[in-house]
């Protein structure tokens, strides 16, 4: 799958939540600054848009939108004329925002200190993706990342990682595998070996038994 | 009451409906086009904002958001430190956003092409209203107005003007009484004047009912 991340700190060495980001990304990923965008890279960026099969928008939150460079680079490459000639070749990419705040998750919701969730605070990217026929995928939120514990930090890189790179609604038997793809086995020596054939094995037979389950429900009928 | 009317098209000379609102904004409001806002003019932008007992941004929807030069605006102006500094200055302000779009305005609601309503879709606004502790008005739109005949367009300057001019949330004899004020009487004659004063005895009338009643709400209990 071919994952293209747009990176829309304008100011990215002063962050060190998006500085982490840049150095968690999937080792396959694309990244791209948008804080060095110009009008001469816009047939690349279209181009880069055409070739991707996941297009991932990363930013901080300034006033609850995007910085403003962000806007101004979804104006010029999705520019009206782009879309129509295109439509048919947008359609069906994977859309995701990774959007860093330095507000608890929890202000986000009713009652909380900013009243809405951060589905409903990035509506316009879910009707951009609407309008596209993108996929939109769920937004992931790296929330108060500097006053985390290390610990917090490390399930933050995993759900990062899995984020960018499994399918969509990816299930419980595609987590479980690419997880177990992600394990350094090197380090474990003969035992890690032997627990990761147990795992694989465990996760095909669930697999079949699931294909066997559907297989009923549908002779059943 | 000082209204503030901050304009985000960014290409003015070619929008009609951006033209028509400058031609028909309220005698009385003050009107400031953003696309000539650098950066020297924040200091004198936010005199204007603290001066202002309505502040009303108006821009073009662009992939549903507001122009990038919005953004940087607000960015720019409503800086933290300002922001902190100004917190009790800028509580109570009235807050309106005026939008134009393409659209008819049937598309903005579930099942409608856009799927999500203008009310969602501008959230991250009402969000900065809630922060600063402004008071959020009813969004004003003005759709497809190059499409629309010139008695709707006429209906939609009252509107427009009344929406920039009411108090907030504004009853029905305000709301005539405004009406009224903005009636050419010089050009009915004498006819005007009478109608004019049957027109404001009945609203006098009506006021006292209405205060009478609640006198009686008040009595019962």
């Amino acid at each position: 799958m071919e994952v293209h991340i747009f990176e829309g700190h304008p100011n990215l060495a002063e962050s060190a939540s998006h500085q982490f980001l840049k150095a968690g990304r999937p080792a396959d990923s694309h990244y791209h600054q948008l804080a060095n965008f110009n009008s001469s890279d816009i047939l690349l960026h279209r181009d880069l848009i055409l070739a991707a099969d996941r297009i991932v928008l990363q930013f901080p939150l300034y006033w609850y939108q995007a910085p403003a460079l962000v806007v101004d680079w979804l104006n010029q490459v999705l520019a009206d004329n782009f879309v129509k000639r295109h439509a048919s070749q947008l359609a069906g990419k994977d859309f995701g925002l990774v959007i860093s705040t330095g507000q608890p998750l929890s202000s986000y919701q009713s009652g909380g200190r900013e009243a809405y969730t951060v589905s409903e605070m990035l509506r316009p990217y879910q009707m951009l993706a609407n309008r596209l026929d993108f996929n939109y995928l769920p937004v992931f939120v790296l929330a108060q990342h500097s006053y985390q514990s290390p610990e917090s930090q490390q399930l933050n890189l995993v759900a990062y990682q899995s984020h960018l790179s499994l399918p969509r609604q990816a299930d419980f038997i595609q987590r479980s595998n690419w997880l177990l793809d992600q394990l350094p086995t090197d380090l474990l020596g003969e035992v890690g070996d032997l627990f990761m054939a147990v795992c694989r094995d465990r996760l095909n037979e669930l697999e079949s038994m699931q294909f066997m389950i559907k297989e009923g429900d549908f002779n059943d009928r």
